[in-house]
């Protein structure tokens, strides 16, 4: 069987900066996407135009072929002047980390209201707001890593509510009470959903650090919601990878009271894996319009100019090995499901 | 301030068999407990009298000092005359691991009804039965590492009511569901609760597999539960401490499809960490009723010969670190809290 997408497009994906972005950027394309929705938690995070300009070039310098879509990084020295700046250069969407839940988050938000002038000129100029969808863990008030993603969710239809017209993603959704949230919203409102989550449950990172990430993988009811709205192909719901490369040390875990770094890197075979995924609960029939036109409709991302182009994936007669690991120069990297198998494969453009 | 304990008794501790039974034999007084109440899931399954005795020559070999109660693994190879044998040779108890949660479980038991006719025996001779209470993960009935112990309650409920004068003990409660369940049964049925459940929730085990153990760590609400019904001083709530030693590289995660060991390494500090935890939330008073009056009331075990003894804890000026390693010869473990301070010493018999 073979597939054929048009431009895929992933909505969501880390590529780092400095030497592991050289090994890192160019599995865009590896793993078949022409798109690439860039977060900004860098370190420091990119909070202004101008660094998110630097930043857009030094990407294209080790990958022209990718149609790059730049953020902002929520923060308080972000003003409704910086705002329209970024979205004259073109800049398309500004990510909103709750303090201390995620990788570089450290400089996260506390409070929605204080942004509420900027999301007011997001909303004028169109830019799209992307919102990391977790509280903070609270012993206090029960909150921890299971809940903290239903416990968020007041806040996205409040600022829904007072922002009728502004885009809003919800990223990575991870739970049945947010695929639920998000369709009750209006057009204006999305949701990104990784493939790691379509895979994973909270039994699968017990115990098993390189499936660790934030949000963690829910209950198995959770997933199956994730699945079901994939299958359903409902517009508003499209792939946002998530993958976020941590090196293989930052990764594993070799004594108590250290933790590892939470996130899953599934850059490198991405449509592979989804197509693997997809097919496993009878949803390839959406592969295309989950990893390329729901996202695009809504960022309004024709399939034109950079990045356009048919990708295609032929089914293997015999499932092939996940690699274990990326090299380049002092830099390595372990993709998701190294060592298992996936039944599909991308065709070279020469070779159809 | 200085705290006397009346033989600290452990009603739940992984003693292990081979070269590693050094180590960890010894452990025990070493933690400040004077009896041990021995899990039966070495390799092969502890499943008769005679084995059940001989593994206790053998701990006894190691250290003579502890009160070792032993108990055989609930299993299709037990018989009603075996129980009867067993009871005879002063073995306590028998326990029974669903099949497949934890280590060594494999052999584990699918149906409680099968066991009906030993449960009989049990009532009639007086031994405990000991529950691993969790059922297997299943993700088409939505049965995760989080709820298993909530989805067994109904189990335990059920055997109490069929056997109301068969002594049962539910190991290692984690979550406020348990607790409830245990206070709701009649005076035969207790619960025991591991120092790590009081200290970890989930938050704590995420990315971290060092505080990885079956049951796994619950919500704060759950670890509230647990500490209330300690601080509460609830005659059938007593410590098994489920100490369970791994070497580190069974504890540690250095690749992706491979899951650390679960279990808690805690033997060698238990009494100071203990007491550490009790004093954190206000406990402190009700140290000796959890450590040892309780679980020794159940058992059936008075302060009276072998193990018999006070233990005295002192409280220190400057909090110590916990050890990173125990060494002896080629084994190596690694204790739970390593790194971390603990304000209570074991004060030495000859130094009182």
């Amino acid at each position: 069987m073979i597939i054929s997408i048009e431009s895929p497009a992933d909505f969501h994906v880390h590529l780092r900066q400095g030497s592991i972005s050289q090994l890192i950027v160019p599995h865009v394309r590896k793993g078949g996407f022409h798109l690439a929705y860039v977060m900004p938690n860098l370190k420091p995070p990119v909070t202004s135009m101008e660094q998110a300009l630097k930043y857009k070039t030094d990407l294209e310098r080790i990958d022209s072929n990718v149609d790059y879509l730049m953020t902002l990084y929520l923060s308080p020295e972000l003003t409704p002047d910086e705002i329209r700046k970024a979205k004259n250069a073109g800049i398309v969407g500004v990510k909103s980390y709750p303090r201390g839940v995620t990788t570089n988050s450290e400089g996260g938000i506390e409070s929605y209201e204080t942004y509420y002038p900027i999301f007011e000129v997001m909303q004028e100029v169109g830019m799209v707001l992307n919102l990391h969808g977790e509280v903070p863990s609270d012993a206090e008030t029960n909150v921890h890593v299971l809940n903290a993603e239903p416990r968020f969710l007041p806040h996205l239809l409040k600022i829904h509510a007072a922002f009728p017209a502004l885009r809003i993603v919800l990223e990575h959704a991870t739970t049945r009470a947010a695929v639920e949230a998000v369709k009750s919203c209006g057009p204006t409102v999305a949701c990104t959903i990784t493939a790691h989550h379509l895979a994973l449950i909270v039994d699968d990172w017990a115990g098993q650090s390189w499936n660790f990430c934030k949000p963690v993988a829910k209950y198995p009811d959770d997933r199956q919601a994730l699945r079901d709205v994939v299958k359903e192909g409902h517009p508003r719901f499209f792939l946002g990878s998530d993958s976020a490369p941590h090196p293989p040390e930052a990764k594993s875990v070799s004594r108590p009271a250290h933790a590892c770094a939470a996130g899953v890197y599934t850059s490198p075979i991405l449509l592979p894996l989804v197509a693997e995924l997809l097919e496993s609960f009878g949803a390839l029939d959406n592969l295309e319009g989950f990893v390329s036109r729901n996202g695009r409709a809504f960022y309004q991302r024709p399939y034109t100019g950079k990045g356009s182009g048919k990708v295609t994936l032929r089914k293997l007669s015999e499932r092939k090995q996940v690699e274990s690991t990326y090299i380049l120069g002092n830099d390595s990297l372990i993709p998701f499901w190294a060592g298992k198998e996936i039944g599909w494969e991308l065709v070279e453009e020469t070779t159809v």
